[in-house]
């Protein structure tokens, strides 16, 4: 191996590092990025963090502050452009460039056009090398939901649903419990941890009165969206006994509601609405304001069927139980399209056997496009 | 490696030249079984055969001619136990004895009640040494049609169908063309040269004029059955210019039209019926009468419900393409179970990605037990 194609592969190694203890932060940073960050001197590891959650400190200031002294001449990894602005914490790159380093690798830009390359530029400016690109893809696949919100102003949706091998996810009474197998449901909880909120319709709500926690297995309950233009949920109902949720609802609710519904601990957004529920888009908008990254949506069927048909969904979840229902609840239901042709697709991303169940992950082309 | 265990290595290898073999007579055998022969003298491939099709050979026929005088002292691998019954063949048992063959490994017993062991104790009788087991799992998967037929008087029933992520095999308008890819497509031609019979509906004859033919790939056409009970279909359709379908109707349809079909080529078979149509298992005695051991059933929607309801099925085929579509034709349509525990279900065998679309192959437990 030449020198060169050495020191690629050693960046390389290191970004990875640096990716992987990004990692660690999932469910917890949003409305920030998910950041980890390696320090290295003469060949061995100085410092290392990440960012745990929102408000506490960014990966660089972790690591910098593990490497101490040794922090002067060493190259810093990154899966981010540092920042370079005063947010709930001072500037990264202020800090890199006090601490004395030598050489920064980042996998990517900021992709926020407000910020895109100052940091790299403070840096630059401060004599420090810098590089960019290293792991790239796997960069912006950890962060493809704060990517997506800071560049469109919406969360990354993910449409999760468990069904049977005819595409029915409830019986014709609407029973739905259990259609999965434990180890589909165990995975799928882990899928919930790895979101920042859930949606439901007020349907779900209605006829499973769903918890929506992180059950069986360990990690935090993301928070919980309820679409429910009329306001008809129950301040009884679960989703207000194990977190605080938000309730999106028409601006023709009823006030009163809205009052019960906040002393009963919920956030509730009031948004117009011109055909009896307020637009998607329009809903996906106040989630990225109420800094949502990723959105998990485990239905019903008719916001399956809405997020669908308005093409509103990056990626899609399917828990597919080996059985045949014959007649009931459809996956996404009350819509249709003109020609086949037109029909919401993704590309098969995975394939999973699940103890018997098959797991079928599909992503939307483009989706970050 | 022990003798023994070495030995028996040598009689898997064999073996499984001779299943290899058997296969080659894939969709032309019926009623017959599938059976592949190769006969070794002194380490060395001293004859090989197989059932090409039924009316032809039997495979140790074929090999003992190829052998000539090396099959005197020789060791016969045959995947079925040789028949002990003058057929449209004389019994290859008399063959296998006078031809002075010394050892005969076979991977399994005839499964028919009638035969079943008279092959071997014809063999042993005269001295001929009889080993029987190598490989029997893959040589009861390829005549898993015959053997259910000769044991349980149906064919091996695979249902198949095109269908979306959602379950949909067909639009709200009946329009199915095309929701596989021309890989599924293909992959589900060489499904139908793999199967003696292909069946479908009266309604997706009226709908689709589909041909049924094998097209895209080499292969033989598999015959065409149809269920029409008051004979719907028109002479002129499709089924009738590519081949000579058998038709199954009710002895209360119209005798006029029966002949008029007859004159057009098919067969027609009429059977009782209390509910407007024959009972499927009726259907299927009649089709294994017929010498069908393996049958594809191509739906529609209301003939896959009625096979999956009946619970009158071994295995799925399923292509599903990776799109939504919303409102359409179930896969299984008019069909309900009292609770999800009684749906009909499968275990997953297999599940590929042809090309983007993803095909979903899973067998009922227990089908030939």
């Amino acid at each position: 191996m030449t020198t060169r194609r050495m020191n690629e592969a050693k960046d390389r190694y290191y970004m990875s590092l640096a990716i992987d203890l990004a990692r660690k932060g999932t469910g917890r940073t949003a409305p920030n990025p998910r950041v980890g960050c390696v320090i290295v001197k003469e060949g061995r590891i100085a410092g290392w963090g990440f960012h745990k959650a929102c408000g506490l400190p960014h990966a660089e200031a972790e690591a910098l502050q593990r490497a101490g002294g040794d922090a002067k001449g060493s190259t810093l990894y990154v899966n981010l452009e540092p920042c370079s602005h005063h947010g709930k914490t001072p500037p990264c790159s202020s800090a890199i460039i006090e601490a004395g380093v030598s050489r920064v690798v980042a996998a990517m830009k900021d992709p926020d056009p407000r910020v895109s390359g100052r940091g790299f530029s403070m840096l630059h400016e401060a004599g420090i090398e810098v590089e960019v690109g290293p792991c790239v893809a796997e960069a912006v696949r950890i962060n493809r939901g704060f990517i997506k919100r800071v560049i469109k102003g919406h969360p990354w949706v993910t449409l999760k649903a468990a069904m049977t091998l005819d595409g029915r996810i409830a019986d014709e009474s609407g029973w739905s419990k259990w259609i999965s197998n434990e180890w589909s449901r165990k995975r799928s909880h882990i899928l919930r941890t790895e979101h920042d909120a859930v949606l439901v319709g007020i349907g779900t709500v209605v006829s499973d009165d769903p918890k929506l926690t992180v059950r069986e297995v360990s990690g935090y309950s993301p928070r919980v969206v309820l679409l429910d233009p009329s306001l008809k949920v129950s301040p009884g109902a679960n989703i207000f006994r194990y977190g605080k949720p938000l309730v999106i609802a028409s601006t023709r609710a009823d006030s009163r509601k809205v009052r019960v519904l906040e002393n009963a601990g919920a956030g509730v957004i009031l948004l117009p609405s011109e055909k009896g529920s307020p637009a998607l888009s329009d809903v996906l908008g106040c989630l990225a304001d109420e800094g949502i990254n990723e959105l998990l949506v485990e239905g019903g069927s008719k916001v399956l069927g809405s997020f669908l048909s308005e093409r509103l969904f990056d990626d899609v979840s399917l828990f597919v139980s080996p059985r045949f229902m014959g007649e009931g609840k459809p996956l996404c239901g009350e819509v249709r399209w003109l020609a086949l042709e037109n029909a919401p697709s993704v590309f098969i991303t995975k394939k999973t056997l699940v103890e018997g169940d098959l797991w079928i992950e599909g992503t939307v082309k483009c989706s970050l496009d």
